[in-house]
């Protein structure tokens, strides 16, 4: 299943499925789940298979034109992100390839929409995109081993993790270049783990003004989904709605030499294989 | 006044004001309060006169012995902290007085309660102690000067920014070694800040099973509490409840030669003048 959150032209907040031709809102067919995505995802084993059945019959609540998508989880209570993790990155970077997983956290203020803008702040110039893969925590964890990760993880989305470098180097650490509001889009849907056969076989671009400058494929990652899961969970709880950034490929706009920073006005899309694209206009934050 | 976040003993928490002799519980005397921190402090000038007013008379409702203290914002939306921001803890580090603030995040998940206990984690033995001030955020706000920065200060905690030594050096980055479940607790309560008539003139102190290990004043800050919330809001919309740790000073355990770390049984009280004291006890992650 493809799962969305959308925003009614009243601005009310809805949950739906993908169906074709448009959206199925979850309220109109299923009175007793939740209305929101997290709630969704804790209760997803009694509403599963009912939701199944009722897309098979597509109802089309919304066409995809009269509705606004918002992030899927509006506002993930962690979004975690690692580092180096694509060989050609690495390459890129001047990097050997690191011995451990090299995590950072962004803010989950910077979470936003599939298709909504993306700030050029005011306090730099030097904004990068970065396609990543992203999944979705369905269970609160701990200490889940590898070869049991896949069953903590809900689903797999299309996220950009949108860099400010010079603030991302400025000291050691990489939160705050990381963490501006609207930094964090992702979407379009979340697309249920048992629609993805294989999460690390996917092709994954990013375009900017249609230009592409990412093409690689998660086969890639040096360090994969479940091994992330097995690292991040021996120190933390997992929870329902955590997004997971799982690294970019090279190609980024600070490898490029001099550099191609990110300007008011550009149209970055991110697309991976069997999840789907999403698309951000640069825009100077507003004063 | 000083609010806090607690546990009935039939397990429901509860939002109260402390008064001579114990807790006045907020939803006894004022109905339409919300009932949790970060909704009182949202509509705080609604409810601040009234129960100024209501604490004057001192009504208790639970001697403290009869309730639990939660952490007084027991899900900070965020928790920050900023690094080597003591000009004796840069010593015993080796640093230079850095240029430009050096902040990290803890995962919301590590927040506890100021008399919680605190885990020796599985997969390492090097706990450390950081005492700190911690203030907490009143107003959803973004480029905030530092001359305004006291409005958007809700009020002070005593907070303890426990590390674990080797995770938060395996990589460049901080973020997985500082968020450890249960790494972050904070309270007893929170001291509104009209009730601190300088944030930057408190003593603070930590002791080990009864031994001071760190015994310093918050006016040797390199940077201020004012000034960490200019630098923050330049990047990130803070909001109600994000929990801002303004650093630690010199005498964390991994300064001593050998360094000492954190055991088992081992009590950690932090305490700063004004605000109260929290203290932990070291336990051994459950298996």
């Amino acid at each position: 299943m493809k799962l969305v959150t959308f925003c009614l032209p009243d601005g009310r907040p809805e949950i739906g499925a993908l169906v074709d031709g448009g959206i199925m809102q979850i309220s109109k067919h299923l009175a007793d789940a939740p209305n929101y995505m997290i709630g969704l995802i804790e209760g997803w084993s009694a509403f599963r298979d009912r939701l199944q059945a009722l897309t098979a019959s597509a109802p089309v609540d919304h066409v995809l034109d009269a509705v606004t998508l918002l992030a899927p989880v509006p506002r993930p209570p962690k979004i975690l992100g690692i580092g180096l993790n694509y060989a050609d990155h690495l390459a890129e970077s001047g990097m050997d390839k690191p011995a451990d997983q090299l995590w950072f956290a962004k803010m989950p203020t910077s979470a936003t929409g599939p298709f909504a803008p993306i700030d050029l702040p005011r306090v730099s110039e030097q904004l990068d995109y970065e396609a990543e893969l992203a999944f979705v925590i369905g269970k609160r964890c701990r200490h889940v081993p590898r070869v049991r990760a896949h069953e903590v993880i809900f689903g797999y989305c299309v996220a950009n993790d949108v860099s400010v470098r010079d603030w991302q180097v400025r000291t050691s650490q990489f939160m705050l270049g990381k963490s501006f509001d609207t930094h964090a889009p992702f979407g379009p849907s979340i697309v249920t783990a048992d629609e993805i056969a294989d999460p690390h076989s996917l092709g994954i671009r990013c375009f900017v003004n249609g230009e592409k400058r990412q093409d690689s494929n998660t086969r890639e990652l040096i360090f994969n989904c479940f091994e992330q899961v097995e690292h991040l969970s021996k120190v933390m709880t997992l929870e329902p709605g955590d997004l997971i950034l799982s690294g970019t490929p090279g190609g980024v706009g600070v490898g490029s030499k001099p550099p191609r920073w990110l300007r008011a006005g550009d149209r970055v899309k991110v697309e991976i294989d069997g999840i789907g694209a999403i698309e951000n206009i640069v825009q100077t934050e507003a004063k």
